[in-house]
């Protein structure tokens, strides 16, 4: 990974291989969000709900950054009301398997102690 | 991954799974790090040179950090001139999984528009 390719933005040039999932996984509440998304399509306040912590405010400017990375696709069916879904696109989908293995490390490491 | 779990320190509660893994490589630097000593301990002109754009002082944050958490030892060997080497531990050469899905990942999509 190479300084532009930093948390804040910039596109991964090939410094480090891993540089573009960092740039997505690495901000933050985005790991809790496609967690979030990952058994199916979810409504705005079905993710609140499965983040703790978030604000309507964070987590609408985090799906909307997340459409423009196109991890995720926002979906307005034309009921009454109209009902507005979020989902993994391909590309969010294909993250599962970063963090099955960010879950395999963590159930192994976090409760023991650092050294 | 709860709030308590956040880019600046605490420790992950169980919110989401992966939350402890994302807590060390979600830190601006880490995966390059990491990724500069999967192959073996390195001297600390080594690994900043293998870790574009990085700075002195930045480096030697983040390693005192990693050796806090237990991720990489410091092993200073008594020569003239003495001589440090920087290596993973088990727990740190245990990041290898998460950060080669994250580099399956990277090489998939990170050359394909986002749309």
């Amino acid at each position: 990974m190479r300084r532009s390719a930093g948390r804040s933005g910039g596109s991964p040039d090939g410094g480090c291989p891993a540089a573009a999932a960092l740039e997505v996984l690495g901000r933050k509440w985005t790991g809790e969000i496609l967690w979030a998304l990952l058994d199916g399509p979810r409504r705005f306040t079905e993710i609140l709900g499965r983040v703790p912590g978030i604000t309507d405010r964070v987590l609408s400017a985090r799906l909307k950054e997340l459409q423009r990375t196109g991890i995720v696709t926002r979906r307005q069916y034309e009921e009454i009301p109209p009902r507005v879904e979020y989902a993994l696109t391909a590309r969010g989908r294909d993250l599962a398997p970063v963090l099955e293995a960010m879950t395999r490390w963590s159930r192994r490491w976090a409760a023991r102690p650092a050294t």
